[in-house]
């Protein structure tokens, strides 16, 4: 991460000694933002004729600029120019959803920590309806508003991605998706979540194993599913699979068919915590011991785990920390001008009391 | 709400009709983008000099406004000029409380959802510090990135109201505070949240009560206590109250504090959910039946209390559309030009397991 630490100070990388006695220099943006008592910012503004400051200011700045010999460093001035030091995001998802999920909160608290440290800002939108999102992307960068994007939840073909890579504009898809050449991308293997998964389900001697995943419109869904399958497979272990949708009620009704039907799993696998936590629920009330005659396990960690009693197992994907790579990535792709892929930070599987030997 | 569902198409108030047969008609912004084949959006920016199109697509615009005779309303224009389309949010918490906290989340997708509907956008920056939100804040203004800003966590002499009352910006804050006319206010009364846990409590006949509320730094969290205070020795019921942090942690050593006491309460009122969470745990781990011998509520309903077992009972702050509610409040200033005070929506007790009569 310490690559794009200079982007905090990056408009004006050719900054004299600052403390102690003042020395002749070249004359920089800081000094005319000085003598003019406004930020730097404003005076990059002024310079690269942006918006963002008065016609007034513009003028002093370019009148002080002359007046001093003021000669910009022209890779300065253009990366500058180029960046909005703001990123866009915009999901596409029920709203309703997105607040009972921790995944979003935690990735976008993740974004803003990295964001702020390097004085950047984010530009957020909620559209709730696929192809909306599409008119979003198309008109922030049109408008120049944004230096990039992160995206989430990649389509099976995904038109968020040729519409950003004929617009020029640079992305980076956080996804569990092969990496190509036309966007960067954050890749979080499956793999490793289902190794840590099955490891820990095959140490306790499940071979019967349900999972129920969120809805497959999602790529990175499907390649859990068949990442899972394929894993199970090599370890001698039966897998049903159902598709879910994310929500409680889905999990619960899904759980409730598991465990009411003939041959119950002795483990199943939720692709995320309020699933979870709906099945801890159907299993109790059917009188199903968690996890004497069922465990009970989830794709991703988050406080509804922590909390429940008991305890859910789950992968904890370091949500914060892959927002926060995701923002360096995006960062590094605008400043490079080039396009980057990167492993997501590994997920770590917490053990807690939901899941135990498989019943004999 | 309707009174600013006109912002949604507001840089373009007088189109014709649409639809059916087309008459003649003043020529409007949507006919110029829709001879052009672009966004209404682009038009006006084109029309009104903004960065946002092509030189090219600005000289295509204004030649065919010529030809076509194109009169612009100089209010809607002069709006459609003076408004970024953007609000600024700027929170100054603890990022990995915020992720944890279902209030923020819930709060921004309503804000989200309203802006949605009036194709307007976020600008978000988590500081984690106080200070770091002031410079954020002079900065977005300056730099005229929003059209106003939605303040939250209002604090004693809360140096950002004056601020931005000398920058001229408008601001909602979201508070339980008095009205000024400084700046924009939706008020959520305490005293609502305190007679609808109050009348619950005292209806199952509790008369010694513990708060734990959140830090006193907060001036919610100040009127809390003292219209909890005066309501329940109104109500002659005795109320000890301890200051906590918002913090898990915290909500369970207090609870422990007061339960291992010597004359524990018969119900305890936890400041958020977290804590309240906390205290059922801790209540359990110490034996302590819940709610036969002591009732847990919460000052602010989410899925962890609707999810904990014994379910939780809280006041839901009704929090997405207090959301929207702000956003609506701020956009009407923003177009107004005014400074409004408004109600939050009333919030509503959920009554769940956690609460029973009070024990003998």
């Amino acid at each position: 991460m310490t690559t794009s630490g200079s982007v905090a100070d990056g408009d004006d990388g050719h900054d004299g000694p600052s403390g102690g006695t003042r020395r002749t220099h070249r004359v920089t943006i800081s000094d005319l933002a000085r003598r003019l008592h406004i930020s730097k910012a404003s005076v990059s503004y002024a310079l690269n004729g942006r918006a963002g400051v008065s016609e007034e200011t513009r003028q002093r700045v370019l009148d002080l600029a002359e007046e001093l010999g003021f000669h910009p460093n022209s890779a300065a001035v253009a990366l500058s120019a180029s960046r909005t030091r703001t990123i866009g995001i915009v999901i596409a998802r029920d709203p309703t959803l997105i607040s009972t999920e921790a995944f979003y909160m935690r990735t976008l608290v993740g974004i803003e920590q990295y964001l702020n440290e390097v004085d950047s800002s984010l530009l957020l939108r909620l559209t709730g309806e696929h192809g909306e999102d599409l008119d979003v992307l198309r008109r922030w960068s049109r408008q120049g508003r944004v230096d990039g994007f992160i995206l989430f939840d990649e389509l099976e073909d995904d038109l968020r991605i040729p519409l950003l890579t004929e617009l020029g504009v640079p992305c980076v898809v956080v996804s569990s998706n092969e990496p190509d050449d036309t966007v960067g991308r954050l890749i979080s293997s499956s793999t490793e979540t289902v190794e840590l998964l099955l490891d820990h389900l095959a140490e306790l001697g499940h071979t019967d194993i349900a999972h129920i995943s969120g809805p497959f419109t999602f790529i990175h869904e499907r390649l859990r599913v068949q990442t899972l399958l394929e894993q199970a497979a090599r370890r001698g272990m039966v897998v049903r699979h159902l598709e879910g949708t994310y929500r409680y009620d889905d999990g619960a009704d899904l759980t409730r068919r598991l465990l009411t039907g003939p041959n119950p799993p002795t483990a199943i696998v939720l692709g995320n915590d309020l699933m979870a936590v709906a099945a801890l629920r159907v299993a109790m009330d059917l009188g199903t011991a968690v996890p004497d005659e069922v465990s009970v396990v989830a794709w991703d960690d988050s406080p509804l785990c922590e909390l429940a009693r008991p305890g859910i197992t789950a992968v904890d994907q370091k949500t914060m920390e892959r927002g926060r790579a995701a923002a360096d990535l995006l960062l590094r792709m605008v400043t490079g001008n080039t396009v980057l892929h990167e492993e997501a930070p590994p997920g770590e599987l917490r053990r807690r009391e939901s899941s135990g030997p498989a019943r004999s």
